[in-house]
């Protein structure tokens, strides 16, 4: 496979027709080769039309072709090889092993989208069986299924060039949920969105699919993404990215004539509380801990840590040294891009001048292309006066906040928007006081951890990247983790509805073998 | 139990402060003891400040608490007795065996969601256990449960003062999905809502609850409702009403700095589909019982039969015979109020007055209260083209499209907005195009039913009374049925957590005896 610069409709690949932009080397800030010319409104009508076109076929698959599908999705996307690796290393700044470590959890999301598709009770079929004697009134038969909502707008990720772009989380579970998914590529990693889009376009004319399926569409600015947010053949939209960015969706979708949900993943600052037992008996150890996650990635983390709560004391003190010492001598690092970079520089300055926070430690100097990281510290009564100390700063700088007290550490809890994530370090001495703050973080955030970093973010049955506004737009859902596939379906209800015109799930004789309920039980297999 | 006009915060009974009304008896357009004086901002803020001070502890509480919660409040309604059955007729002119039927459904619907939470699945109790030796990466502890996305404003419908207001469908799963709930009463049976309001109270009270559990307020205007919306503490919405009030709510909802769902079930016509097997059998006879689902409850149900699609034919003029006649012979019924009486009018008159549309049968002229029984037919290509005739007459009048061969019959569905249900009439010679049919049906409608009509809505497991938009404001949900809970609960993750600050749900002895998934497998219980 080669980068050629193509936008994907269906199963063409055709120069687009508008203004054409580079990928930029995300070390150097050089363009790469080749131009990508943007996609057109009549490219975006047609993949809009494909997947319209797809969508009744696509939807009604069998679980075992729809699973292969996904399984051969993962397969082509691992064959590309190397140059898939280099290209994505190349245009995010990021290093090798975590784009091969992302690649495998993308292949890992698509096989694990496979068995909820082919284990079937995300489908939630119930029968409720007639009751003709039943008085007053006798039952009807009623029968309800889940279907996909329709076809599905997914914009890629800057920050995961792989499991959150093309093939990504969104796409695999709207793509398990029978959704055919029209692609908004990022313009921060053209080459590899191409490469995974091409992958997907194989994948589906290997498994004899409609080709509306899957297509991937280029534009350097925003206008190809609007248009198809408010496409009126878009029944959904999955994004992840800048707070700005997706509440600007959410607006086009409430604003359609009929209106669709927006599922957007945006900012989080993720609180971190670090209790004072904890902080007695190892202190300096998180603080080295905490300083590894922050830096992660240079720190492009939706889950970085970017605020930490604490009570002064010597435990704390030991945690700021450790942690100052490990980020004085972590290496800049090159970020994903040139906007990117220059946003955080500039999120990071504005809290550095602030007149109630001060600097604890900062990374060395880097290049131009790069951020460096730091730590900043206020108080509570300084936090709680002014917004911009909750602000998202996208890159490795967190700010400790320094609580008196336990009831100054809740109300800064209670002051933060909603968050995907907080992280508590705590020892068994400190149970009390979390038990205490558990009913208000679980009304903040989607994940609570223990003694860890919310950076690492499992793809499983149990995991919720999610959360409530505006850490994302819905926090009634997950974008990471089986559950995300609920995102893309509706209940539909058959009543009395023959054997011979009732869908396979809903069939008396269960020829899909799925799990159903009957009058609310599940029935015996 | 007496009406006393009192809005109800918490565990007092209070009259309220603002510009007072009257409900009005349905039959003779007389005001009916006693006055309401609307409920103040101040109430507003009271109800809402307990709801919040509720919430934490409420949607801890155990199952068998809120279950037994939930069947108490359905033991107080029915113990209200005689009084209520003759209040409500009184004020929505519907006859005694509707009312009572509807109490019982109400009961009933309460003990459902009784099982619901007795039952437990729908907490979705995950747990993917740690794999500490897992490489590159040991995997951590993650356990996933869905809690109560908070307090919940409810807003009591006009055509079921009980099934579909203060202790309806929408509280029902609100209270059972752990979410104190705010009612803003109906003006149209404000002593209706006031009785079973203190059927609820006294439940919070006997079952030993904070008293911000429940609310009820009442405003014969919009201020009342809208601040409702507004207010920060308000985390969901359930409303039955108005296209034009769910849209006004969604507008709101969508405005706030934190915005909020919004479960609108609005307006459908509710197509009927009558096919040539069927009709060439038996079009007498589905004309006689089309005319009685028409009429029932004088036309004033979402689900009312509203629009009929049939290809002309003798069928089709036995159909209309027959309908014709019973409808000429359906008195004329009092409708819910007059202002929903003065709409019917007035669209009526519109359609009556179109010039592609033919009056088939006209009921008896009523009394000034009350709205008679109509039916129109037109063409595929008048009904195409003016999207008057699209809009719902919320009463008992239909209208027939003759569609001349199946294609027009598929634009016509095509041309649709989104409907609460489908109803196919059909013989086993119509299997085929009944089956060319259904994919454009599911993605148009939330309940296709089959030989019967939408008017009788199960309150069941497998039940579906939802639909695109506009016909609900969210199609991915029910708002009769068990499966309602979910439009009031969200997941949160607890990863790593030490067993003894887990929620009961999630601990390892599974105290709650839930249902669960181990590694997104059922758990052997």
């Amino acid at each position: 496979m080669t980068v050629r610069g193509e936008t994907l409709i269906g199963s063409e690949a055709r120069r687009g027709t508008e203004t054409a932009f580079r990928a930029v080397e995300a070390a150097t800030g050089e363009p790469l080769e080749p131009d990508f010319p943007g996609s057109s409104h009549a490219d975006l009508e047609r993949a809009c039309a494909l997947a319209e076109a797809a969508f009744d076929t696509y939807r009604e698959t069998d679980p075992e072709t729809r699973a292969g599908f996904l399984e051969t999705i993962a397969a082509n996307i691992l064959e590309i090889g190397d140059e898939l690796v280099t290209r994505c290393m190349a245009e995010t700044g990021l290093p090798r092993p975590r784009i091969e470590g992302e690649r495998a959890r993308t292949a890992g999301q698509l096989r694990l989208f496979a068995g909820v598709v082919r284990e079937g009770s995300a489908v939630e079929a119930r029968i409720d069986p007639a009751l003709p004697d039943r008085t007053p009134l006798p039952r009807p038969d009623l029968r309800l299924r889940r279907i996909a909502v329709g076809p599905v707008a997914v914009f890629g990720a800057s920050n995961f060039p792989l499991a959150f772009s093309v093939a990504g989380g969104d796409t695999a579970s709207a793509l398990a949920a029978g959704c055919p998914v029209v692609v908004k590529a990022h313009p921060a990693h053209p080459g590899t969105s191409e490469l995974v889009g091409r992958a997907v376009q194989k994948a589906v004319a290997a498994c004899g699919l409609p080709e509306g399926v899957f297509s991937l569409l280029f534009d350097a600015g925003q206008s190809i993404g609007q248009a198809l947010v408010a496409d009126p053949r878009i029944a959904a939209v999955g994004f992840t990215g800048s707070r700005r960015g997706g509440t600007a969706l959410m607006a086009i979708a409430a604003g359609r004539p009929l209106p669709i949900p927006v599922y957007a993943e945006m900012s989080s600052i993720n609180p971190v509380l670090l209790f004072p037992g904890a902080l007695a008996t190892r202190g300096a150890a998180i603080g080295q801990a905490f300083a590894a996650s922050l830096t992660l990635g240079a720190g492009q983390f939706c889950t970085n840590p970017g605020l930490i709560l604490a009570q002064p004391g010597p435990g704390l003190d030991a945690f700021l040294e450790a942690a100052a010492a490990a980020l004085k001598q972590s290496p800049a690092a090159t970020m994903l891009t040139p906007g990117i970079q220059r946003a955080y520089r500039e999120s990071v300055a504005r809290v550095a001048g602030h007149g109630a926070v001060t600097v604890v430690a900062e990374g060395p100097e880097g290049a131009a292309t790069q951020g460096r990281a730091a730590l900043f510290t206020t108080d509570a009564d300084a936090f709680l006066a002014d917004p911009v100390l909750q602000e998202e700063m996208f890159g490795a700088t967190a700010l400790v906040v320094c609580c008196s007290d336990l009831s100054a550490m809740r109300a800064v809890l209670d002051h933060l928007e909603g968050q995907l994530t907080a992280s508590l370090h705590l020892a068994a001495e400190d149970h009390a006081a979390v038990r205490d703050l558990l009913p208000l973080l679980e009304r903040r955030v989607g994940r609570i951890l223990v003694n860890g970093f919310g950076t690492g973010v499992e793809v499983a049955h149990a995991m919720v990247h999610g959360g409530p506004y505006p850490a994302t737009s819905d926090g009634r859902t997950t974008s990471v983790g089986s559950l995300a596939i609920e995102r893309f379906l509706r209940p539909v209800c058959y009543q009395d509805m023959p054997d011979t015109l009732l869908p396979a799930a809903l069939q008396a004789a269960n020829p899909l073998g799925l799990p159903r309920r009957i009058d609310g039980v599940p029935e015996r297999r």
